[in-house]
């Protein structure tokens, strides 16, 4: 058994107001690192922590570095009324994204449906937070963003297409949202340090070594020298090259081709995002209620093992973020004392949350 | 070494008129038969037997027993500048979506997209198709269809949601589209004879026997009795259940709940196709360029086994296509006389292709 690594359980409120006085204290305007925090607060409290306030310390030295831009104006480079092409001039990828959802959820209120891809960004965090900002409870939404080259094609022997994370969100009635949030790799880098860590053979047909050749051993190589498999082969490889298409091919920018290592900078990001409102086709509470009815089939479905469950897409953040409303978010100590250091650093005052959870 | 099949090398156009003088012969209008076969023939010519001519008994049988109506009228049940709710009235899928695609074509070169829900439908072939034809050399096109309830959920054991095919098509410049087109089980019913007859075990998770179990043993059960696993377990279920929404939710019909067995008749088939014009984000010609620069820095790519290749999304589709043109479309003897045999029983004439292939 594990030692249970010291954790803070942090209202939702307060982390968030955390992040963005960090943020705020190293130059970023007050509300565009509200967004910012917000945006990463989200992703902790539906227990995605990869992408949670774990990030303040690395987006702060892309802010100290000059590789983002503290100051996000979005540049409209063409506009129908259907579709935007947005240049985030370099802005931190949560603050260009919620500027480019709101623009595409309004066009998309006028038109019935809008699509906007946007280059010149950063890394956007989940992309079901923004596939649920664009939903709302009226519409279908859905998000993409390209990333660096990490993910192997079918024959490939190294890293060809990006992870190219997708989401859709549609909005049910009684449930929570149908949300689901993919990456085109089987699965994320960091989970190799946990199969190595149970001593468990990798899945199959789900990592490369850097030899090229398919392997199960978590131990055989540098956790970072694996290469990721596409999900189902052809048909997540595919995915991502369709993702590229959507993102930095209607963008305008350059795709993602030169892999320079796991922690290299990239040259820019690209993402794309659509909206599109239910009552053009129907009665949205009468589709919401589809969407119920078809969230209770999938759960009245018989299982295998007694006490497993079908789980419709989305459902398991839900749960989490429904149990953390409630408790607390729960943050690895290191991960709040790094965002006390930062704030420390930049003279920033931090007392109430200092007081309020006796850190 | 198993006994070569006896085929004929068919000029597609010939085996497209057979197709349709047959189903001409059954009551079916001249341009819908023609429309019909067309679609299965351009299925055979990229190399996807499963849905090309072999089918045409099958869909004769549906005529005969009226389960399809010979005559297709589409009705609108709902229309705004980006939506279309279309009802096929139980036409044959292929006529229905070959009407559809035009409406929804033609509507996006109006407003830049559409997005068309179709219900009242039946089996539509390949998502490919469809999409290809949205797509023309100047859109991005997809398309999508529901299906009787044959892929189990993660965690459940018997058959919970369709198959679901979708299909995005991307047009290049110096290259065949970029055509993606997969359904959401790991591989078809039809595989497991194979597998059987080969002797190899099943790649890993992806069948479960009538048990609720994994099983690699494709000898183990009937193989009508496996059930499949979704590609990429929660992220091929996911994208499932989103198919289901944006077709038959959107559309206004009864999603698929009800598994009746793999030959039971469906209630009704529901579609979705859309088309976005790329002049509302970039040159169109740039962006065609873009796609060739993509396809070239994929085929670019290092392989693990000399003699490999990278191939992207359609491209072995796209290089049978060119190679039938030339050599003519191989279809198996069976296949021919069955049509021939159903041409005969209604007197139609196919003096044509007896004569011209010696059969």
């Amino acid at each position: 058994m594990e030692t249970a690594e010291k954790t803070y359980n942090i209202d939702e409120k307060d982390l968030a107001r955390l992040g963005a006085v960090v943020f705020e204290a190293y130059g970023v305007p007050r509300e565009d690192a509200e967004i910012l925090s917000l945006s990463l607060a989200e992703a902790d409290i539906r227990g995605i922590k990869s992408h949670g306030m774990v990030r303040v310390p690395i987006y702060i030295d892309q802010f100290v570095n000059g590789k983002f831009s503290k100051e996000t104006k979005l540049t409209v480079k063409k506009e129908t009324p259907v579709s935007l092409v947005l240049d985030g001039n370099n802005g931190p990828g949560a603050v260009v994204s919620a500027r480019a959802v709101m623009m595409t959820r309004k066009k998309a209120e006028q038109s019935g449906f809008a699509f906007a891809a946007v280059h010149g960004s950063n890394h956007f965090g989940t992309a079901g937070y923004w596939s649920e900002m664009l939903a709302g409870d009226d519409m279908i939404g859905f998000a993409s963003t390209n990333s660096i080259p990490i993910v192997a094609a079918p024959a490939g022997t190294g890293r060809g297409i990006g992870s190219n994370p997708f989401s859709y969100t549609i909005p049910a009635n009684k449930y929570a949202s149908v949300c689901l949030d993919v990456s085109v790799g089987v699965m994320a880098q960091g989970k190799i340090y946990e199969y190595a860590r149970l001593g468990k053979p990798l899945p199959e047909n789900a990592w490369l070594g850097p030899d090229g050749q398919v392997t199960r051993d978590p131990k055989q190589w540098d956790p970072m020298d694996y290469v990721m498999i596409p999900f189902g082969m052809h048909k997540g490889f595919g995915l991502g090259v369709v993702m590229e298409m959507l993102t930095s091919g209607l963008a305008g920018a350059e795709f993602h081709r030169q892999y320079q290592g796991l922690n290299a900078k990239m040259t820019e990001n690209s993402h794309c995002f659509w909206a599109m409102r239910i009552d053009a086709f129907t009665d949205v509470k009468k589709y919401r209620d589809q969407v119920d009815a078809y969230i209770e089939y999938l759960h009245s479905l018989p299982v295998t093992n007694p006490g497993d469950k079908v789980y419709y897409p989305g459902e398991i953040e839900a749960v989490l973020k429904a149990k953390y409303l409630r408790e607390g978010v729960p943050v690895a100590a290191k991960v709040v004392e790094d965002m006390l250091g930062l704030a420390a650093g930049a003279s920033a005052d931090v007392s109430f949350i200092k007081s309020k959870y006796h850190i």
